[in-house]
């Protein structure tokens, strides 16, 4: 392997993220060659480690890090760095209260934990700058540095959007360069609505502390606003380490379901997407409505297969989807890194169990099988101080291996090789119509994610492979096309999909499809708006189910219940293949087929499960029917066949034990 | 009809609430017809109107208002037209931001929504008298316009105080006037507990962000110094519009359970009351504690007639229960309108479903026989955008007709003559109680409303017909006086009740009946104060009730569990007619008599219902008992019988549809 | 009995808490006489007094308060009197706002009920010193005075600390006399971490508003600091009083489960402790996760006996636990007083159920017998004003006697003999252990006390009499020391521990033990860092569950399930005796006995039941196996029989009616 192949090698390849400044010197270079000897190619360094590196307002101190840099580059571990900008110090934060953010209290989020910073803080952009330039200067062209992570997990803990400060005083400058006159953002938002037009556009504050509910087309802008104030914050730092670190690659570690800002956006200009992969704490605490007490607990020790497998999917396909990824970069086809992998138990759901045993290399396997070429855990060592006492890593406290470490040391990476996902079904994503979709979500747990899990759950209980794809992406190569929440339709995003089906691919979109303009009003002249003549369908009624009540719905593949949400459909062309029975909506349509296209108007898992079935089926793609518990994701010609239950299952002539899984090399 | 029965007409008529800033011009004629051509009389407009008839500080913009109204006006509609203080425009925010209210955190709440005034600022009085007399100078003898709203919906979300700015800085005078020197103040609240004590009224600010809980008293009069403030507010633009639109009635649009706001007081001066009736949004929102999942799923589609009719009682009884309606305006006999009505899906519950089949014909139906002389559908045509795009209307997005328009087309407004409703049963109201109760509740879920409810329920069970009158009111006329939640007791008042009920009138009153002085002490010679002596009892003990804790009681209509709350009495004339069992309570009364009076000391639904219809027959009150959904309402010499259950129902040999009703002519 | 015998008398006395200021003049000498004829010694006043003995500032009122006095002493009552400043009076508080606290969100915390002050405050250390000297002045040598209680409840309603103003700006000079350098403190917080160090003191503020969680170190400080700031407070005042006021007692009176400061560090310098026993308000209210709905429906009428017994202990035990009581005061041995104690409803949990016949009689013998030498009743009369109006009181509002005064003079006093409670195993309890326990839970409802109360219920579950000791105290003389959550661990701290084991105590110890070093962070050499000689073990993993996930273990004493928490240990001269089967641990030790030494890793009652009672029979120390609501209790020769339930029960020989105790002179 060469520097250049780094972020794309041959086969899968692992790493682990270390914290040299939270352990003595004489533990450096012990610490590596144990790293290597246990078979990690990788160490990310340096991401909070500002105070140590400047100590000082300009005095830096790269002694350490030098060295530190220098025990890995000995042991033959490849290096990415960091840019410092997580964690500014004290001594910024204090010489420039100007820089911390505030939070949606319209209060000042203070010094003492990590991301406490303003976006849009002229102040803080220029630190940014100088910062990542001293480390750029400094291991820009270090041997062992193959690759930078800029900054470290944008938008973690909220910190996507500044409510007052910088980013709140940016946004009549970003709304006079959006729509130039004022009365042309009063039409957009509709703020003939309660008199809330506005005369300039310096009147315009962040969408919090109103009486009542926000206008949602405010609460858009707001959001847009702050996403590209991240993306500029990051290119500026991108700009300066392309120039000073020639052939390195640049990601960032995105998170788990983090929906504070565009992620095409912001991964604009970067390699590749990393990602940071913590299955246990992600089904404790992240898990959309719907993920009942029953899943948290059959899956408490290994997390949810699917849950995982979409953030795998999201983060490899922001090259495919619309990104760009790697057109800036070193030409390399981009892949798709874990930058941080759980290996033990983590801290911050409200339950932090120990992981299954097996886990670790489950979880290891199926990065692999969703497009990863890197699996980095996190993290080295447990931290002994501070916030991270106890979060688990693949050494212990007391430097004893862990048991991570075992299922990692055991694995043969060679069963892993490079290559590509072969999906032929894409599902539609775009962050503006989830920020439009739960700002009105008109029945509590009727998210935008909520509807994107129970599809993706659907196709991969199918046995299918996904891609996740921009919505506005070019979609004429996949055979089937899912929308499960595009609620935001633009003329131009329509005539895509237009072109789409007239040219073969097969789409099912779910409901609220295309149910707002871009501005976040809805269609004055019905939903779904300009989708309205490719669905053969006007929406007629949409029903908001409390728990308690369901609503009966039948076609061909038999009789389900919606729950939560049931639309339902005026035929202008299309034919209804479920109907509803009972209730307000009797007999109204509920699924509805127009050649090519399929509008399902309820949300009921079983009916999309028996929708999708039929459209994938006729669209060639082959389906095969898994157990609960059992899943199988292809790569590279080789598929991977997964239990994640707890009991031994046989499939297809295969048993697998508890927790395990199987490379076959033709499936 | 003419112009000055508009108020009261000869039968039930209809409208609905139109927003024509809200759509191009080319619409309004054709929506002005199609409204004539549906059966409706009165359309209510342009209480959120202001940034468009004022876009910039003292510049009108009358034009377009004079063609809507022309519109409507040329197709045989009557207006109501709306002061636009509801939602004052961002250049007056922004010039005068002292103008915005401060919430119950401290924290100013920001323009972007509704509401977002103190009421007490002379400022704003300012600009409210200004744009008023403006309104009622060009529109206040225009012959299609028949009457005014104040305002919209005072007090709805938390608006009824402002916890800092000039309604705070209001509260030293308001105090002043009330107690002359500081020292009746102190005796008034207790100050001397906890050394609260004041040197000045000058130190005295709202009641919010103490250490721990506040004390009662200082809650009771801000809660009286804001009711006022919202009262002067209001009289200041009726006096405004009694002077330049002789001969129009004004009313306001109060709120389902708003409780912030003393409404005898704000409704004095207005010629009848009008509000606004959700009855879906109500049952999943606003529902006291009590209504359980299984009473939200059973009525999830219709809402639940009790809570819907107390509503319409309370506001139609404003005229007869104190407020002195009427006096002041036309000289036509006060009535009671539905200013907005619910036709279709809301979207501010947690859970807006769809109304049943019926309900539309259902709610209007019953709101005639409770009193509505006019019922408006909320809203014309859906909002396509902001705030209320998840709402609907009369008619949908894409203007077609939506299923509520249906029903309402086919109403025989003919079948609901004008008239009385008969009741001989007063239940009393009153807001300076419920501020008491609800501040010192000792059981959660032990609330003024869960109270009345309770004990309209039970009435309504009964097949009873209520007035709600104000606890000072005279009620010697009725032969059933229910109380189910008086705390405040007066010497006057109570004398006034034992006139009463020394004149023949049966009084039932329920649980902490008179535990209360108006300042908001308790009696220290014992409850029940001064009506003691017409009880015939004094309070011996209160037990607050977890809700697996129940407490026994049993008497001559069988044995009862009580719930929540169990008070007991020492009988001092009184004749105890239920009994505790076990316990701490264990022999004491639960229920006593003392010859009209009777006094309930235990919360139980049924046994309320049971001690009800004993006093009622006693009365010479026809009582029916009723199957759940079914109830029955009478007016103007009519019973309408309706079936509030999904399933067909057979009641004295009328057969009624699911979600229907019958107008009996003679019952 | 003699003045100077008033905290220590012969055998148990009663008192009550009475407020003349509440009532008027002309009842003052009948209450007093009504008290003393009821069997009462002692009444305790004045400690929300200030604003009417100094009405302005400067301005003393003190006539009233003699002429209260005199009626006191006339009737044979002895008086505690109080310190004033639980509640600065308004003119205080205006002149000086800067006196207020600050909350955890930032906000100032205003006038208007009590505890408003930050006791950091230089001007209200100046007023408190000079309103105590004025009362000392006044009633020091008063021949009714008897003794002093410092202010009231340090620490209700959060108030321990105050997240601005002067105690956030007295920090700073904490960490300087407790660092020096601020190196040191970097280090000492591991602020590396997430590049938290700082580069002056100055630049350290209260640990509020970050932006995600909090470095527990700096949690940990914070406390330290507002703990010394409350000793630093009352100190003042026992100067004063000890000078002015010769010979009579001072106390304190503590709160239920007050975490927010040290009690050690506090207590020190009081000749005893007294607390508030509330145990119905602390079973609804303060109950530790664990106690779920069918314990607090079991026990709402008498509250939990461990809960209730544990305060108890806890304050009778801070004389021999490490505060070093009575050294600095009258020489007398330090007793405890319960110096407000529930006689019938309270009016601050969510439920305030009333006291089951003879509960009030069962918590007096039970305070007794667990070492109290007076139990004072809260209050007096019931107050008829103001927060309170809803609590009850010996007298009713009326004046007549409520159900607990029955029960009080119906109690035969002398069957209660003053002697020690002769207690062989000491529970070890330690603040600092509480906060840093608290922190970082890791499992939601794994907290410090809910580990306190599992060792603590079984031990009286098979009833042993228990001490709570400090965890730095000598332990040597007692035949078992459990360490239920001892997880900060110093060396002197281990090897004193130590030293006691090997002079024959025997340690049980549980999960987490020793997990921390004295600044935060934990063991880098692994955990339990010094204790691992000790306990011949190495903490191997440690699992946190969620309720529905549970983990086997058994062992000699039978199977068992741990829930919410499970750790396992390598061992290193210990032996397993308990053994996790299935799961991540399987196979692991769970419970490991080294000598003396044992340490359980797991969260189960029943299996800490097991493990105890072979211990405890092995250490000579007798166990009873008791049922479900019985409870035994020694002192003074003497055992208290108690029957907790509603049923009558036989335990050996003897029947207990419901809710009652029985004296058993040998047993």
């Amino acid at each position: 392997m060469t520097d250049a192949d780094a972020a794309a090698p041959p086969h899968l390849l692992l790493g682990s993220c270390d914290y040299p400044e939270h352990v003595p010197q004489d533990r450096w270079t012990r610490y590596a060659e144990q790293q290597r000897s246990a078979g990690l190619h990788f160490v990310r360094i340096a991401e909070f480690a500002w105070s140590r590196l400047e100590p000082e307002p300009g005095r830096y101190d790269w002694a350490w890090l030098d060295h530190a840099i220098e025990a890995y580059h000995g042991a033959g571990l490849k290096v990415v760095l960091c840019t410092l900008t997580a964690t500014p110090p004290a001594w910024l934060i204090r010489a420039h209260p100007e820089v911390l953010p505030y939070d949606e209290q319209g209060r000042v989020r203070e010094f003492g934990s990590r991301r406490h910073y303003d976006f849009a803080s002229p102040v803080y952009r220029e630190h940014s700058r100088r910062v990542t330039l001293a480390m750029a200067l400094r291991y820009g062209r270090h041997p062992a540095v193959v690759g930078w992570q800029t900054d470290n997990e944008f938008g973690c803990h909220a910190t996507s959007r500044s409510y007052g400060g910088a980013s709140a005083a940016a946004f009549p400058e970003w709304l006079r360069q959006r729509y130039t006159v004022v009365e042309r953002l009063n039409e957009a938002w509709g703020n003939v609505f309660w008199s809330m037009e506005y005369v300039s556009f310096d009147q315009i504050r962040p969408p919090i502390l109103t009486v009542t509910e926000l206008n949602p087309s405010h609460v858009l802008d707001y959001a847009r606003h702050c996403s590209s104030l991240i993306a500029d914050f990051q290119r500026e730092q991108v700009e300066i380490l392309r120039e000073m670190s020639p052939g390195r690659f640049i990601t960032h570690n995105f998170m788990i379901f983090e929906s504070g800002f565009d992620h095409y956006e912001v991964a604009r200009g970067l390699d590749f997407a990393s990602w940071d992969n913590y299955p246990l704490g992600m089904l404790e605490h992240f898990a959309p409505p719907g993920a009942g007490d029953d899943v948290k607990t059959r899956y408490a020790r290994t997390g949810h297969p699917d849950l995982i497998a979409l953030n795998h999917d999201i983060y490899r396909s922001l090259a495919s989807g619309g990104a760009g990824l790697g057109r800036e970069g070193r030409g390399t086809p981009p892949g798709m890194w874990v930058m941080e992998q759980q290996c033990g138990q983590v801290n911050w759901a409200p339950y932090n169990p120990l992981p299954a045993d097996g886990a670790v290399a489950l979880w290891t396997a199926q990065a692999w099988a969703h497009g990863a070429d890197v699996v980095s855990y996190f993290r080295w060592r447990a931290a002994t101080m501070a916030q991270e006492v106890m979060h688990s890593g693949l050494l212990r406290h007391d430097e004893t291996e862990d048991r991570g470490l075992a299922e990692v040391r055991a694995l043969d990476q060679s069963q892993f090789p490079a290559g590509d996902v072969p999906a032929r079904v894409a599902l539609l994503h775009d962050y503006e119509s989830l920020w439009l979709y739960d700002q009105q979500p008109h029945a509590a747990g009727m998210t935008y994610w909520a509807q994107v899990v129970a599809y993706y759950g659907a196709l991969r209980s199918l046995g299918v492979d996904v891609d996740i794809v921009h919505a506005d992406a070019d979609v004429s190569a996949y055979a089937v096309v899912v929308a499960p929440a595009i609620t935001l339709m633009s003329p131009e995003r329509a005539e895509r999909w237009t072109r789409a089906v007239q040219g073969g691919v097969k789409l099912v979109s779910g409901p609220r499809t295309a149910f707002r303009m871009p501005g976040g009003q809805t269609w004055a002249a019905g939903q779904p708006g300009p989708l309205s003549d490719l669905l053969g369908v006007k929406l007629l009624q949409f029903d908001s189910l409390r728990p308690t009540l369901t609503q009966d719905v039948s076609g061909p593949g038999g009789a389900f219940q919606a729950q939560t949400w049931a639309e339902s459909y005026r035929l202008e062309g299309a034919q209804a293949t479920y109907t509803y029975a009972g209730g307000p909506l009797d007999g109204h349509a509920a699924v509805a087929a127009h050649g090519n296209a399929t509008v399902i108007g309820a949300h009921s898992p079983d009916l999309l499960r028996a929708v999708l079935s039929d459209v994938l089926a006729g669209a060639g793609v082959e389906v095969t029917h898994l157990p609960e518990g059992v899943r199988i994701s292809r790569r590279a010609g080789r598929t991977l066949v997964q239990n994640w239950t707890t009991e031994r299952v046989t499939w297809q002539d295969h048993t697998l034990e508890p927790v395990s899984f199987e490379v076959l090399a033709h499936a």
